[in-house]
């Protein structure tokens, strides 16, 4: 079993308010599991081996809880359009090709060799509605030793030909055999129920999805009330529906059985933001998809007050990197121009908070993972921050919120470990 | 003399609208000037030697209008505070340090390394009220081989008592004696006169540096209508004034007697802004900067409307990376958030527009640079874009745009040269 100890400087969340910074200090894997962060070895752990990362940083896992793998191969293209507009121009007929496990194979190889180098230890996966190449991406994401969610993608309307299912029929037996295929195949990578949002499906196929879910405890992910031309597409789609939001509720996709993670979140409303603290839903906030189209900035200090379930998410290739790093300063960023320009009674967020969200925000969506309590999954990175020279002295706090700035250098990390596994470095 | 080819795919812009990419090109220095873009080598060159970059971006040379070099060292730090706070806390604790050159080295040591290692060309550089080590920085500039103008800076009311100059006389004494030392001195560095901003500096300061720079033909940088509580602040300092423009205006360092560059205008009023087109004062825009001090987002689109003289600033440390490629992201993203949460008549930039921008928009700062037109002064860089992968062909202007979004990483930068010289790589 996975038993030693990492001596250096360590950070973790323990809480939204309390980031805990112990420099010097001995970490603790007990089989794959922490046991607890001290300032000296206990005798119980005194035989197990210490690897030394002293003067090093040394933190949980960074945490995805929104991607697109297709969409890694045009990252940092087309961005000069709003979402609805972008996925017609260029993710749909990007998505679209990849009925061919050829082309899958070369843009996922691309993809999972990035999520490997990555500080990324915990994934929430879009694929294509596509079930030959979703299997292949998580033969390849097993192979990264993350821990992942993968989703085959639902869509049986309002899409181009090329990237329409059949009928609702015809893709809710594709999503079944998905999900047969795929339950018990790996240890780490576990298939996960995904219409792509409201528009591309038919309450015919958010029902079957609804019995899917339930019948075999399988998680749901989708996006939720991104931007106001969507939000308002939904809304003549489902005039029935009381918000975005209660077009996933009623079908059994919004947390009501099994966890649920919605991207966005920018435009929910007071129902919906109750259904989703109700029903447990976790929210994906993707600052810089919200940017880079346009579609405005999330509430995330209500979130975060009303201790809502919040991580981030890269939003790739809505946003351009896939680093959690970047996703964290977008998120700073964010909140400091909503604070200025749409609400000065939202204070914006502080680098604990973002830190939390980064982590064990995002992590408890897997498990008790993302902090190093006792008792938690061990996910762990490490990160050599002399590469950012300084002529003063810092505390390890200003040393992890300058990692935090200018981090997104994948140079600096020198070791990942999921599970208690060296899984690179 | 600098004669030579290089072959490579070539971007450039000619104007804000008129982005040319042109792949398997030529690139012509002659004598340290550019001679222009072919298809094949025209015969009167055919002798030169040619520098094979076949597959590469070749462009122009980053300009950075607004950078501090002291702040560099604290970068990604403390970014939890508005302008005013952040300042006193911050960057005039750290900036006092300054009159210890050994202090001064180590940390200009830093800086002028990241600067040799990054894209960037020329710069328009703060330093801190000390003129050794602002001399010492310029020496030290120097040897990076890019262009710069570098600034003592004049602080003479309202700063900490470490950091701030003894009386109006005696800063001017002391910039004449560092325009006198500098103006001379080196092949690319030049000295800039540098009125921290108009609630340091009195009356008597600011008239006697508008003398100075009138006297010595010296150019002028400064802030400009950056956050709301500033601009009060100046409203309340200066009530004879029109607008915080006029602040300088009055005393000849609006651009009236020489080229000025100032940094942010994020709150320009009609009035301000109309001065600044007719005496032709340089906007830097800081758009990270703008969002991590919580200042606010500046309205771009107006200024390039207008033909205003505009650029990009990293505006280390308000901004936290001095990457020119990222601060091109950052204007981008800001953009779309000003259309969305300000002024939906206010179109988000597009790629064009902040290419143009980081180089010839801001590169006219400095004569007839950030182009690749015939007589422009040979700045060029040269980027390995086969670092990001990807499955599907991409036209070489997609390649360009994907290298902005996610060519932060200085690997990927093979080759820089300034005024025909190769300067690192």
């Amino acid at each position: 079993m996975n038993s030693f100890i990492i001596h250096g400087d360590v950070c973790y969340s323990a809480d939204k308010n309390d980031l805990r910074t112990l420099e010097n200090a001995y970490l603790i894997c007990e089989n794959g599991l922490c046991a607890g962060v001290f300032s000296q070895i206990p005798e119980q752990y005194a035989h197990l081996p210490v690897h030394d990362c002293s003067g090093r940083l040394v933190m949980p896992g960074m945490v995805d809880l929104h991607i697109h793998a297709p969409q890694y191969a045009y990252r940092g293209l087309g961005m000069d359009r709003e979402l609805l507009d972008w996925l017609n121009t260029y993710a749909f007929p990007e998505e679209a090709k990849y009925w061919d496990l050829t082309y899958a194979y070369r843009a996922y190889h691309i993809f999972t060799k990035a999520v490997k180098k990555s500080a990324t230890t915990r994934l929430c996966v879009f694929g294509t509605l596509h079930r030959g190449s979703t299997e292949l991406l998580m033969d390849m994401l097993e192979d990264t030793g993350a821990v992942s969610f993968v989703g085959k993608v639902n869509m049986d309307r309002n899409s181009p030909d090329e990237l329409r299912e059949e009928s609702a029929e015809a893709s809710l037996a594709d999503t079944e055999r998905f999900i047969l295929d795929t339950k018990e195949l790996y240890k780490n990578t576990h298939p996960i129920i995904t219409p792509r949002f409201t528009p591309s499906c038919t309450d015919e196929l958010m029902q079957g999805l609804g019995e899917l879910a339930k019948k075999y405890d399988v998680r749901v992910q989708s996006h939720l009330s991104e931007n106001p031309g969507e939000v308002e597409w939904v809304r003549e789609l489902c005039p029935q529906a009381k918000n975005y939001g209660d077009t996933y509720d009623r079908f059994g996709l919004f947390g009501n059985h099994t966890q649920t993670v919605m991207a966005h979140c920018v435009y929910s409303d007071d129902d919906e933001i109750a259904r989703m603290k109700e029903n447990g839903v976790y929210i994906a906030h993707c600052p810089a998809s919200n940017m880079n189209v346009a579609s405005g900035a999330a509430p995330v200090r209500r979130y975060l007050d009303m201790d809502m379930h919040i991580g981030l998410g890269s939003d790739v290739a809505g946003g351009h990197s896939e680093s959690i790093f970047t996703a964290m300063v977008d998120a700073l960023q964010v909140s400091r121009l909503y604070w200025r320009l749409v609400d000065q009674h939202s204070k914006p967020l502080n680098v604990a908070e973002v830190f939390y969200m980064a982590t064990k925000g995002g992590g408890s969506f897997f498990g008790k993972v993302g902090s190093f309590e006792k008792g938690y999954e061990f996910d762990a990175i490490v990160i050599d921050d002399s590469l950012l020279p300084h002529p003063q002295p810092l505390s390890l706090r200003e040393r992890l919120e300058r990692a935090i700035y200018l981090g997104g250098d994948v140079k600096a990390l020198k070791a990942k470990y999921c599970r208690g596994a060296l899984i690179s470095g």
